[in-house]
C-alpha cells in the first residue's frame, strides 16, 4: 500500500519534470558554468550539495512561473539556477548553525570539509548569486530576491533564538517558517511572472502560490520529521526536537497536554541522547492529541489556498503542474 | 619616543577624521539606521562589533575619493555605510572560520554569542548590504560590488586551504591578500569615483590606489603580528603562527633560514599551545633573517605605488588626506 503511495507522488512529480524537462537541464549546465571557480574546493562541495538529491522545487517554481506567463525568452533557466544557488548556500550555513551530520540522507558538508569551508563557499554561493543577477540586470527581481534573503536570515536568527524555547508561539513558528522558507519559494514564483511581464495583479497572484506552497512545505517538513522513516526523509526521526526546534506539532502538543505529561516532554527538548523508548514517548503523545493531524491541517489549508491563487490563470499545462506540484507538496513522504 | 611615534600617528588619522567629520558622523547615524530590525540580537551584535574599535578605513575611502572626484550629492554616505557592513560581515564569519576569541581586543562575537549567531548576522549584513545598494540603483557600482564579495570569499576560501600549508609561495600569499582585503578597499574608492563620474582612467587610477593601499594594509597586519604589543593590536603576538596562517614574514624566513632551524619553526605551525619561549625563538629567527623587514619593504612600495596613482588629481585637502592615509596604513603600529 505505502509502496503504491509512493509510486504515485514519484508519477506526479515525474510529470512535472518531464513537462520541463529540457529547460531542467539546462539549469542542471547553469549550475556548473555558475561553479566555476579557480578554487577547486568551490566546486566540489558545490557539486556535492547540488547533487544530493534536492528535488529542485525552487528552480521548478521559477520555471513553471515563467511559462504560465507566458514568457518566451532564456533568462528564466539561469534565475532557476540563481534560486537554486541562494538555497544551497542558506543549507551550507544552516547546517553549520544546527551542527548538522547529515543532510538528505548523506553526511554533511560541515562534517566533511568543516564547519570553515561551509560558511565560506556559502558566502560564495550568496555572492555569485547576487553577481549573476546584476549581470542580467532586472531591477525588480533584484530588489525582491535582496529582500527576499534579509528577511530569510532574520528568519534563521529568530529560528535560532526561539530553539529549545518551549514559550515559542503557533504566531513566532508560523512567522520563522514564512522568513526561512515560504518568502524563496514566492520569490522565485514572481521571478517567473516579472519575466512573463503579468499584471500586477497575476505577480501578486502566483507569488501568493509560492508563499502557500512554502508555509506548507515546511509545515509538511516537520511533521515527516516525526511520522516518517529514516530511510525515506534521509534524517533520523525526532531530529527537531533532539536539535531543539520547537515546530507546530510540538506546539500543539505542550498546549493540549496534561500538566505532568507536558513536564516529562520539556524535559526531552533539546536532549542531544534521546534514546528510542522517550522518542516513543513523544510520539505517542502526538497521536493522542493528533498533533501532526493538527499541522497537517493547516499544510491542508495553505495547499488550498494556494490552489485558489491560480484561478485567475487560464488552464495551461503549466497551471496543471503547478496544482499538482501544491498537491505533492502536501502529500510527499518523502 | 614610543608614545611620540603613536601620537603623531593618531594626530595624522585625526586630521583625515576632522576633514569630514560631518560626513562620518552621517555614516555612523546610518549604520544605526540599516541596523534596524524586528530582532534585537542583530542590532546588538550589528552595535557590538561596529562599535570595537574599527579605524572606518573603508567608508573614509568611499568619502574621501567621492570629494576628491568632486561629488556632491549624499549618496556617498549610505555607500560608505554599506563597505562597512559588508567588511563587518567578513569580520564576524571570519572569527567562526579562525575559531577566534578576540577581535579588536575584545571577546569576539562567536566567543558571546555562538558560531550559529555569528554565521547569521553576517549572513543579514551582507543581503542587507545588497538591498541598500539596489535600493540606491547604481548598476555600476552593484557589479563591482558583487564581484568584489564574490572575489573577497574566494580568498578567503583560499587562505583557509592553504593554512598550515609551509609551501605557500608569496605568489599564493599575495593572491589571498589582494582578495580577502584589497580589493573591498579599491571597490570603496571606485564607487566613490563612479559616484562623482569622472572619466576612466581617474577611476582606474583611484581604484588602483585602494588595491595598493589595501594590499599595504594587510602586510603591515601581518608584519605587526610578529612584531607588535598585545595592547596595541588588540591581539596576541605570534596569532597567525598559532592559527597556520603562512604569511610573508614566515614565508620569507622558511625559505632563508637554515634546514636545521626550518625543520624547527615547521614544527611550531598550527601549534596552539605555542609557548612564550618558542614564539621568542620564531621571532629571533624572524629578525636574523629581516623577514618582517623584507614584508615591510614590500608595503613600502605598495604605499609609493598608491601615492603615484594620485598624481592625476589636481591637488585639495582630500588628495592631501589619503596620501596622508597611504602613509599611516604603512606607518601605523597598532
Amino acid at each position: 500500500m505505502k509502496t503504491k503511495t509512493l509510486q504515485k507522488e514519484r508519477d506526479v512529480i515525474q510529470q512535472i519534470y518531464d513537462l520541463i524537462s529540457e529547460d531542467l537541464k539546462k539549469v542542471e549546465i547553469e549550475f556548473k558554468k555558475n561553479l566555476h571557480s579557480d578554487i577547486f574546493l568551490i566546486r566540489k562541495m558545490g557539486e556535492y550539495i547540488l547533487g544530493s538529491g534536492g528535488k529542485r522545487v525552487r528552480p521548478l517554481l521559477v520555471l513553471l512561473s515563467a511559462k504560465l506567463c507566458k514568457y518566451n525568452g532564456e533568462s528564466h533557466i539561469p534565475f532557476a539556477a540563481i534560486v537554486e544557488f541562494i538555497h544551497t548556500a542558506t543549507l551550507l550555513h544552516d547546517d553549520v548553525v544546527d551542527e548538522a551530520e547529515l543532510r538528505r540522507g548523506k553526511v554533511s558538508a560541515n562534517v566533511l570539509w568543516g564547519n570553515g569551508a561551509s560558511v565560506l563557499v556559502g558566502d560564495f554561493l550568496y555572492s555569485k548569486s547576487f553577481y549573476l543577477m546584476i549581470e542580467h540586470g532586472d531591477m525588480e527581481i533584484l530588489k525582491i530576491m535582496s529582500k527576499t534573503t534579509t528577511q530569510m536570515s532574520e528568519g534563521e536568527i529568530l529560528q535560532l533564538l526561539k530553539s529549545n524555547d518551549p514559550e515559542t508561539t503557533e504566531g513566532e513558528y508560523l512567522e520563522i517558517v514564512k522568513n526561512k522558507t515560504a518568502i524563496l519559494m514566492s520569490a522565485a514564483c514572481q521571478t517567473g511572472a516579472i519575466l512573463g511581464r503579468v499584471s500586477r495583479e497575476k505577480q501578486e497572484a502566483i507569488s501568493n502560490f509560492g508563499l502557500n506552497i512554502g508555509m506548507a512545505f515546511q509545515l509538511t517538513d516537520d511533521c515527516l520529521d516525526y511520522t516518517s522513516k529514516n530511510e525515506e526523509l534521509g534524517k533520523a526521526v525526532g531530529n527537531d526536537l533532539k536539535e531543539g526546534k520547537i515546530t507546530l506539532p510540538l506546539i500543539h502538543l505542550l498546549k493540549n497536554s496534561t500538566p505532568d505529561e507536558k513536564q516529562e516532554i520539556l524535559k526531552l527538548i533539546g536532549q542531544d541522547d534521546l534514546n528510542k523508548s522517550k522518542l516513543i514517548y513523544v510520539i505517542n503523545m502526538i497521536n493522542k492529541y493528533k498533533s501532526v493531524d493538527y499541522a497537517m491541517a493547516k499544510a491542508k489549508r495553505c495547499v488550498d489556498e494556494a490552489k485558489a491563487c491560480l484561478e485567475i490563470f487560464e488552464p495551461s499545462s503549466e497551471r496543471t503542474a503547478l496544482i499538482g506540484l501544491a498537491d505533492y507538496v502536501f502529500e510527499r513522504r518523502f
